[in-house]
């Protein structure tokens, strides 16, 4: 595995791979690998010729508030785990590569930035489609593999992708979980035992949330309702519980089709999320 | 030549080129061909084995009191024209191919945008940054050729490419001038005959600022109201007089290095623009 720092150098690799027809599979990250980062390289591994992982804590997707400064960071055990799954490169750029002063562009999207997550976290998909955009303008990748954990910025990559006529395609990967349900995730790591007991309260109302709608619950407001009733005796603060069309995250009046199940809350200081898509018949 | 309608063959019919490693050259325009996008055609076709021109009044850049309906086309006279200098492919997508039901994601640059054109036009440059960078993804030429009459947007483009990671070059061509000094313009057809002879003074106003700075006057101010007496005299409204660094358009207290010098300005309802870049020693 190679452990590339410049674009230059990262585009002059890919070239000659792709001179030899190589397909190329590409999973962008912020590093702190877990499980589920893991198995997204196993599938582009699995997938492609060439595989390619990037690590790169964007800070135009953090809020003047939030947590860019002490997102955790491994870079040691994350190119240990890396170099197991087989990644052949390793681009990991520094802030001066990726935004030199004077960077003043901006990808925007605005039907379905300014919801759930969106609403708390202004800016947030502005910045991530941003950066997203210019690392496959980098890459060029034929595939990128993403986890169906951040399903709203999986839809705005997607149809951003749709928009600007980005020819890299998406895969979306299903969500890995701890073995009490607890969506991995590398903000996890902020958590104590309480906390971390108290989470997994998240993927329990979302189980509850598809059995009612498998067992023929079609209201919306029942659906949420009954797991608000289960996060505020566990969650400090909860952010927002959405039941929307899985495919263009827009309301829907009754449950019907394919159906996106979101909640975002917080525990202690820690904001998590987590989600299914439930298809009903 | 081969006239494409759609993205998808266009696409093909350039892997296809790209396959037996032909260079590819682009010149994107609206179309209503005038010298001055034959002499890009003319670059263009000099420079690479393969020729891509695009047709398409992107309707993104127009605001809703603009000229976006009457812009004048004339596709037959075109499809001759472009003939005539060998371009491969033209390129001309329906509004349909560019902008489908759903469409929402927007390019924008933030530095730049919002002076000169951009104050009188608000918008105009997220439509552009928009469709040129659509149309960049789509063709993936090696380098695309702009008219330096467009001065400012090809600032906004270089920093686009810049910022966004995109692999295309960028050549910039000179203003070409009809025999009396106006610059060509698809809306130089607006003006009657009065109006056409009074046109010329955005270029003749050009040229005394360019004759006053070589002969060594270092203020900005006194350049500019040079150039506004000429055309106060001409025109029905000035849009602006700008004297700015040439590399970022940003503000100079006085004149030194590679400069701008443009004018907009209405003749009768037709916004005309016109610029020079002088070098200064």
């Amino acid at each position: 595995m190679k452990i590339i720092r410049s674009i230059h150098a990262l585009q002059k690799a890919l070239d000659s791979q792709r001179r030899r027809n190589k397909q190329i599979g590409f999973v962008p990250t912020m590093g702190y690998f877990h499980d589920g980062h893991l198995s997204l390289m196993r599938k582009a591994r699995k997938e492609n010729d060439c595989v390619v992982v990037s690590i790169y804590v964007n800070p135009t997707q953090f809020g003047p508030k939030e947590d860019l400064k002490k997102y955790p960071r491994n870079r040691n055990r994350d190119v240990r785990l890396a170099r197991a799954e087989k990644v052949d490169f390793l681009f990991c750029p520094s802030t001066k590569e990726m935004y030199p002063q004077g960077f003043g562009t901006y990808v925007t999207n605005e039907p379905i930035a300014d919801i759930l997550c969106g609403a708390t976290r202004p800016g947030h998909f502005k910045g991530v489609a941003t950066i997203v955009c210019k690392l496959f303008n980098i890459v060029g990748a034929n595939v990128a593999y993403f986890g169906q954990k951040d399903y709203q910025q999986l839809c705005i990559i997607k149809q951003l992708i749709k928009d600007l006529n980005i020819r890299t395609r998406i895969k979306m990967c299903p969500i890995v979980r701890e073995a009490d349900g607890l969506a991995m995730s590398s903000r996890n790591t902020y958590l104590n035992a309480d906390q971390r007991e108290r989470a997994v309260v998240l993927s329990h109302a979302l189980c509850v949330a598809r059995t009612l709608i498998k067992s023929g619950e079609r209201r919306p407001h029942v659906v949420i309702n009954k797991m608000k009733r289960m996060l505020l005796f566990k969650v400090d603060r909860l952010d927002y519980i959405a039941v929307l069309n899985a495919t263009d995250l827009s309301k829907v009046r009754s449950i019907s089709g394919k159906m996106y199940i979101g909640i975002a809350a917080y525990i202690g200081k820690t904001r998590l999320i987590d989600n299914i898509v439930v298809q009903t018949k």
